[in-house]
């Protein structure tokens, strides 16, 4: 009952029709989807989600194509856990962790690539092209492998293990380019139009956001239609940020939830700051990030090709952008595990980080109701935290099995 | 509405009373918990289900305690997937995986432990500790984290990395063993008493098994409550296997499916078959395997504990114990990844092989639904997969972003 009405460049406001297939606009701003709301206000009721399925998939009016058009690994309606004890020890007792870790793929990025993939598909792409830090790669070749299509990964060189050999098993050409994220971008966009590739990355076709926003949609449906007070967001390019967004005016929309709207909190690295430097400055757009370095490998992204939206969130959400070191992000995740049980990716520690920071400058308070989004499991990335485990030889006493205990 | 009645040993049949804390049978079989179905039966009705949570405790009826009472990181409800690529490739149209890569912890074995460490807590026992090839002790480390219980690991030295990370960022105290699971079992029975452990070795505490037999109720009910004519699992120790059996004869017992079982399938790696030797043997128990080794790490267990009710269920279903070469799990595991976007564990590979040489060999025919057991994701140790995908120089073309193209 709802498709797609418009394509709308989010940073110039140029209308594109609809299912089209263009990628990005061109002026370079990322296209967002439209839909009829005013019309599916009243016809899509909430109370009728208890029997829809436990996917993403249940907001199928939201999304561009019908559950039976989806390539589907059955992404979505991850938990949504209560840290009681992570909030006891930072201090705000109502303190809920968003596990995309639990995702197909190990992260939220399935979301986006089930959408995105799905579309090409219905637009009888076959060749798919993604610039990628790891995981939105990782997601690509997986869909595209179940979608039998052809998938085309350009990665950093040092790219996490497991992101590189997720994509290899599940078929996908891999180039590892002696850059970053930006250059894989660059390198699509110059050879696209001559091999014949969609391009899938971050803000170039318009439906990776939309399956994105389905976290959004998630977080108000596990709380009760209630809107929290923050979410706090590891951010690289910002797609993630800029869906659970867009999916709470949405909700407005249909009437499901009111107009209050949480304050969004941009989690970055200290190596790899663009947007908090932005936002320090009250500037409109964000600078190229020389240098850029983090073990959260997800937040290596210099610039993003959505900063001016991003920035617009959150000075409209009277959110922030706060930075966190390597080490803090890993404490953080340890914390994250040892307390609660979830082995978050770096990126997810880093906004444990910047809640405890948030909490201890007094922007948030400890009466307010606070989401973390964990967007991806440590596992996609485990030697990064190797690095405070290192493995013991084996003495003598070892051998009879820990009479001294090794920590 | 169904808290256990009863505690059986598996083996000799001795009755223990419900609740207790018996490690085992003082023969050394298994405690398997009894419920009063034929009471349950007409009460608890199949058409409530709808409305349960997406995740195991909808069953909690059949589940030792109630859902407000556990220790929960969302576990189970995975997706059983269609695979309809691969079943193309193999041989059979009506073929399934179901993905447990999807739960916490990236495997099975997080609904075995939500289980046994909620349980463990009721109990009012602090110290954990597990034998285990990896997925288990890292599963019962990420629970006893979120139950703020201690948590002991005994694995293998050589276990795979993200084993050993998963349970060191839990807070876990780990030793790595110069040995085998069968030299950490032992190490537990025998230091528990004097550090007043609780043993959640598989077959020892008998809440672990109640967790896993979701497995099986999540099957019948996500194919409408039917039994598929085969289900292949890839057995270490067993547990799932014993745990999904039961769960069959439970939902006769509650009248929500009837007399149709599967061939049960036993998957076992060619460098540790003890079931498979047994099995061809028409053995009651099986010997130990000396010398086993495979790179699926969740399949080197020498003997189970509960190798004769194992080889009981076999026989009793009419299935079969197979062996997997190292080599033919890895390359059917990528045939998963590369046709249906499914990233999974050697031991899920395993099955793939499995379920391909027992169509090819007539055992299984192709009018046949075969459901397979992908027991955890391929995360959890990419290392096996990487051998097949060495990262390549760079060279100047490569440089250009892969003008030669590097399978």
């Amino acid at each position: 009952m709802g498709h797609p009405l418009s394509l709308t460049c989010g940073r110039c406001g140029r209308d594109f029709p609809p299912d089209s297939a263009a990628v990005g606009c061109v002026c370079g701003g990322p296209l967002l989807v439209g839909y009829d709301f005013p019309n599916l206000r009243g016809r899509w009721k909430k109370e009728n989600l208890a029997a829809e399925p436990a996917n993403m998939w249940r907001y199928a009016p939201a999304l561009p194509l019908e559950p039976d058009e989806s390539v589907t690994l059955g992404e979505g309606w991850t938990p949504l856990l209560r840290t009681a004890r992570l909030g006891a020890q930072i201090g705000v007792p109502n303190l809920w962790v968003k596990d995309e870790g639990q995702n197909p793929t190990g992260s939220f990025e399935a979301r986006g690539q089930t959408c995105a993939v799905s579309m090409a598909k219905k637009s009888g792409f076959h060749k798919l092209a993604i610039a990628s830090t790891g995981n939105a790669a990782g997601a690509l070749s997986a869909y595209a492998a179940a979608a039998g299509l052809e998938a085309r990964v350009f990665m950093p060189r040092d790219v996490p293990q497991a992101n590189f050999c997720e994509c290899k098993s599940a078929g996908a050409v891999v180039t590892l380019v002696d850059g970053l994220i930006g250059d894989c971008t660059r390198i699509i966009s110059e050879r696209a139009p001559g091999e014949g590739w969609y391009d899938m990355s971050a803000f170039k076709e318009p439906y990776r956001v939309e399956g994105e926003k389905t976290i959004g949609y998630e977080i108000a449906e596990q709380l009760g239609w209630h809107v929290p007070d923050a979410i706090v967001y590891p951010c690289g390019a910002g797609a993630g940020l800029i869906a659970i967004w867009r999916a709470l005016s949405e909700l407005e929309q249909l009437g499901w939830i009111g107009a209050k709207r949480p304050k969004m909190i941009a989690v970055q690295a200290e190596g790899c700051q663009p947007i908090v430097r932005a936002f320090e400055q009250h500037a409109r757009e964000s600078a190229f990030w020389p240098g850029a370095h983090t073990v959260a490998s997800g937040l290596r992204v210099p610039q993003s090709g959505a900063d001016s939206l991003v920035l617009q969130i959150l000075y409209e959400s009277q959110g922030m952008a706060v930075p966190v070191s390597d080490s803090h992000m890993i404490d953080a995740g340890l914390q994250l595990a040892s307390l609660e049980g979830i082995f978050a990716s770096p990126a997810g520690g880093a906004c444990v980080a910047a809640a405890h920071k948030l909490l201890q400058s007094g922007f948030l308070s400890p009466q307010e109701e606070i989401v973390i989004l964990n967007t991806g499991s440590g596992l996609k990335d485990p030697a990064v935290f190797s690095t405070r485990f290192p493995r013991l030889g084996s003495g003598e006493q070892d051998k009879l099995g820990g009479l001294i205990t090794p920590r």
